[in-house]
């Protein structure tokens, strides 16, 4: 009987694909991930109080073309396989090779750098696709005065419901709009960290569903889903702990570009990442007693059949003794020629077989 | 035979409900807990050292009018599912809309924040409503220059006992009549704490009595009311942990509207909260020693019972073997024609089996 | 077969009693501990160089008109129940109510505070008085600028030792009687810290006396006693830990009380507590290893058991099948009519058993 | 039958060898490590951004000749056997004494450390050579005005791709060039850090065929290469961890020789060292788990077969009895003369059988 | 059967004879250790970088007389048990009461503390003496402008080897000679540290022996060394781990007796201290890595046993069932009057045999 195997090892960011770029200079541009997708688009969204443009294209010039200083430009790039175009950005931009790069290498841990005209992000979103296991994208930001770029390495949806907000024109309440690129970078990091929860309720459930099958039906399937959720909170607490930091430093007012009155609403995203992080520490803890019990109740299911095996056996041992005494052939056995001899025996037997039950009852070992 | 089920998961601080507000922008009010109350209520009780006015009212305006800036004025808010009252609250006291988001999700991790012209405060208190279950209330508290709100999710009876002394007229040592909304401030969240000693007293004694049940009888029972003392010890550190550095925060002197003179009492509370923390951590590692001890006893028990039962066995099988002797059907077996054969048979098997006993009463195996 | 009960949980420092003050302001002084002594009675030694007064009085006012400013007075007071009394004495000395409090709460955990005009200091003394079981006794100190309270739970003779050295009129190595109420502060904390390193022996035996047992004869009444330690360790832990912090405050010369020259005293009981701090740490990775070789011994002697007892069935088990094989009614069974048939089986029952002796020595099975 | 050996321990840095020094002053030079090469070799490349020169010898007089103040000096060391080359160059470049020994000994722990008028930094190269072990050489550098030393234990070509780009004349993008020796000590460090990614690529592909094969085959080689993968991230962990310590003191700018616009280079290197050492600390929990599930997986396998086993024991003994019944001799048994009492007795035998089968299947014994 | 008995408890730094001491005033000497050589004598050692005396006497005035001002004087104390000594030394050299009664108590741990006109410091010497167990000795040092004192509680070797190099007149490298009081105070505690090295070496023999034993033949006595090394750990830890900060102190330049040009050799001698407790970490991962290694191993074998044995019982229960049958005494059994039925008896329990030990290999049961 075979254990059932547990998924693939996710792949470990900045460990996959690593050996293709050893050598080349710290400048030089490769796309370090798995394509996920073969579009590859730039967006921009510029807007102020009163208006709201839109443009999409592949060409980087039209859209650099576009860009309007007295609005706030936010520029997000779908895509990253497509280097040439990350290449024109930077330029344009004049990010530092080393930031591009970064942007480039999708398994990089969440950091916040200053640099000297902008401030440089990076984050994992996490979704939950298909059945339980969990898919990690990297988006990396940067803002700069007037402007914010996004990158994503596939076409997300996870920023329209904030789009679409964006685009609601006669709303007196759509504070997005007044305000500058550091509230904006301030709306999308919160709606990444948003989904964290919903990924963390996810989790939940399965963990309450694996405590009942523990308690009902303890297999080695269950047995392969603790190690597997196990594995996975190892990695989702990788993803999400170095964000403590970079949040940190922001909140901190280390960073020129986030206004003072924006530091409240980073301090609450902050909140929220501690929150994050306290929750998979509580459900690795949560793990650890569901994979415990596992064992308890494995061995317990186990001792309870051998014990019930060996209580029949020592009933009958004796029971086999008896029988046999009367199965020698010696000459001389009075008990032999007794009338009610064989009814006799069966009698004594029957005796031994309810004492012993009794006692074993009385023992508790049935 | 079922092991029998832990009570379900505690609700996570903040995980629960979080997916409804995904999107919204951060200003947005909106319930997020459970609804535990219908009522919702607010009170005012102004005091100074010679007068108190009480008004209850489920109108804000109106509370908001008797407001008097001569005295320290307390108003509690009982019931966070009417938002519409909130929002008045917070505007006529000038709240920041994420404090107010703050003071409606009721699963938020305790802090303590500094807003220009307030101070705002988050705990949990503790129940311990029916059996042996820990129910958690989220209490937000406001403090300004001569006022302090409560927020509390239903009417509660936790601060009924201070309300009754502030009422006292003639109250020479009435020291709460005589000082600032700071000191109201601190009144409430010793109550709070003091709550914490109660809860962690009946913790104490459910281990205690476990402890005598994994001596006594260790059932299967027994291992669920172990686990689900491990598990709220998880949430009853999560609970009270983040409270030291919210109240080291204020010790600290961080916070103007605490009056110097008032500072020890904080230093007070402070201890007070750490003594907590350090008693839960004791609880878990008691707990910890009551889980091997019950690991340790069940499998004695177990071994107990293999050990008697192969006893047994092992005797008989010998025995098993002489009157099998006895039964072949050779034509040559001299015994059997002996006139005593029989009964010299069982004296030799009497022999044998009195000295295996004896062998294992000195070899302790008995 | 019971497992023997471990002692009751020592009562957990604060935890005890709370109940009763809850809700009552922190002004109220009320007793909390258990009276362990009727008695109640303050001592004045009033000292320096040159001369030594003693007074002893159940009344404070006949202790305080006694008071001499120009020597060292150290008011000792035993019996914490007597509240009245406290109260009187915390009133001619300015103490905070909070300050007050503290005293009383015999579940306090040790601490150093500094008030405005005086030092307060509480620790916990360690007893061995009957038997393996520790007592705990609070004593707290107050220091003031020519005078030093101590508070005390009984009568105690912890520090008639040094009464004694103090009355000797003519040692000129009598530091003691030349230094200031800082200096005899020193000198009774250094007894108390003293007195731990007799604790710690006692216990250090107790773990060898116990390593032995596991290796001679473990028995369940050895995993009480392991068990028994451990906990006891927990809480001596959690006594004497916060103690360092306490000193270290000291240490660093932050109380305007603590002379320059006396400091260097109190680094070596500073030391003196890590010291402690450390060893209790030692001592509870012995107890854990100890508690490994307890279960490491109780399995390898069962293994033995089940072993040995295999072993028999397993030789017997083919004899019985042989003996079985004879015992067959078939017409024809040429063997049966063989003359030496039966001496026959019998010789190669004992080659089969003497074989299989020989396989399960060779294996190391026996 | 016999577990199979771990391969010895891997030479503990600094522990080898060491007694032969002790006793010697500090400042005598003595080759600490294995000599792992014959030769020994100092090579010397001297660029600008428009020049680039190359020597190399076995005398240092010649290669000190040729050095140029002009240009960056990368003199590179082969072969640490060699004790007077050492010397020389130390001679010629200042160093201090005990930074020789440093060099020599080639079991340091990596640490970065500021001379007067040169940095010294020293770090660890790792190789999978052959098969899985990993191999280590120590590689030391002096960084100074203008020039750089490398010194390792043998010739390596770990550095020879990056030599090839040195090389390139015509080469726009050539970076590196154009640069001064804190750039080219960059470059060679984050050449050594990028091997770090490939082996643990190779670590975590161990890592997954071990799952494969605690699932498929759980065998005693299986548990060797646990330990033995335990055991060398143990050893990967001291040699990388305090390589952190090291780099975060080059970037936070406090040593001279590395210029400012190279530090965020170094930054990066770091972020990448971080990585690393977070990697191998997931790779640390996840074969922790592995080796719980070896545990499970084997301890299941054997109760799989002691249930089996138990279960065909427990169904035949009653039967036994059954047979053992009528092969007793008693006069009157009026079974015996039934006419169809054989086969009677066969089909009630039949139905305990089945009877048996079908309640072991229900309760999921089988 | 016994297991054999770990080595008793080393004695615990600082607990042992502690009582003698108890309640005596700090000022009083008194030596606390075990008395380990019957001689006391005092060496003094006076050189510069032309001359070197040596004396050596049991009168202290002698050695004070010929202190020499203008040289570094070595003064070197062994045997600790002559306090009257000790005390006129201490009164030569204004040393303060505590710092002696630190040096008289064997059983401190390692610090070093700034008195106003020396510096003292105590380490712990390891020796390796007979067999495997380590024997510990405390050396304490006083460093002032022109002079070190050095206490030892026996004539020791260790530093020896380093005497014999001070003696050395024309010795142009002889670096000692040139430098002061606070060079040879690097040089004794570099000697000592260097010692450590040896002493890892020979754990790390243990350890490799113990992982060899474990896997060839696993015994009782295995378990007993695995023991034996994991405490010994444990108090190696426990030795060097405080030497640390107090280098760390001295590295800081805290102290003003080191000049600065020796400042690198003591930064040399705290990475050898890091060293050395990161590789006793690394040791205690090992040992604990073999303890479950034997943990396995015998269950292993246990397991290995207890399968092969249930195996043959699982192959003669259905025979021994099969020859029951035929021992029926059923008048009408067909088969008994068969020609053919004893030996096609014999044919089918043959047939049953081998298809049970086939069926047990293809499951790998055995």
């Amino acid at each position: 009987m075979q254990l059932p195997r547990l998924s693939k090892l996710p792949k470990l960011a900045g460990i996959r694909n690593s050996q293709a770029k050893a050598g080349l200079p710290p400048g030089t541009l490769i796309f370090v991930g798995d394509k996920v997708s073969d579009k590859s688009q730039v967006d921009l969204i510029a807007y102020n109080e009163h208006e709201i443009e839109e443009y999409s294209s592949q060409n980087t010039e039209q859209i650099i073309g576009r860009l309007d200083k007295t609005k706030v430009n936010w520029v997000n790039i779908d895509g990253l396989h497509n280097v040439d175009l990350i290449e024109q950005i930077g330029e344009h931009f004049h990010l530092h090779p080393l930031l591009l790069e970064d942007v480039l290498n999708t398994e990089h841990r969440p950091k916040s750098e200053d640099y000297a005209d902008h401030l440089f992000f990076v984050l994992k979103t996490l979704y939950n696709l298909t059945g339980d296991s969990i898919t990690y994208e990297q988006i990396s930001f940067v803002l700069g005065k007037n402007y914010l770029l996004s990158f994503q390495e596939k076409e997300g949806d996870i920023f329209d419901g904030f789009r679409n907000r964006l685009r609601q024109i006669n709303n007196n309440k759509n504070r997005a709009r007044k305000k500058g690129s550091d509230y904006l970078f301030y709306r999308l990091i919160d709606t990444v960290v948003d989904g964290y929860y919903s990924i963390l309720e996810k989790v939940g459930e399965r963990i309450e569903i694996l405590e009942d099958e523990v308690y009902d039906n303890p297999s080695r399937a269950t047995l392969k889903k603790i190690q597997q959720l196990k594995k996975e909170l190892v990695f989702l607490r990788k993803s999400v702990y170095p964000l403590r930091e970079a949040l940190s430093k922001v909140t901190k007012g280390e960073y020129s570009f986030i206004k003072k009155d924006t530091l409240p609403f980073f301090s609450d995203v902050y909140d929220h990442t501690i929150h994050v992080i306290e929750t998979v520490e509580t459900y690795r803890d949560l793990v650890t007693g569901v994979m415990d019990m596992y064992m308890t109740s494995v061995s317990n299911r186990m001792n309870e059949v051998m014990k019930v095996l060996t209580v029949i056996a020592t009933i009958f041992i004796p029971l086999t003794f008896i029988v046999g005494v009367y199965g020698m052939n010696f000459e001389y056995i009075p008990e032999l020629s007794w009338k009610y001899g064989y009814f006799g025996t069966w009698g004594v037997m029957l005796l031994i077989c309810i004492g012993m039950l009794m006692y074993f009852k009385r023992k508790k070992w049935l």
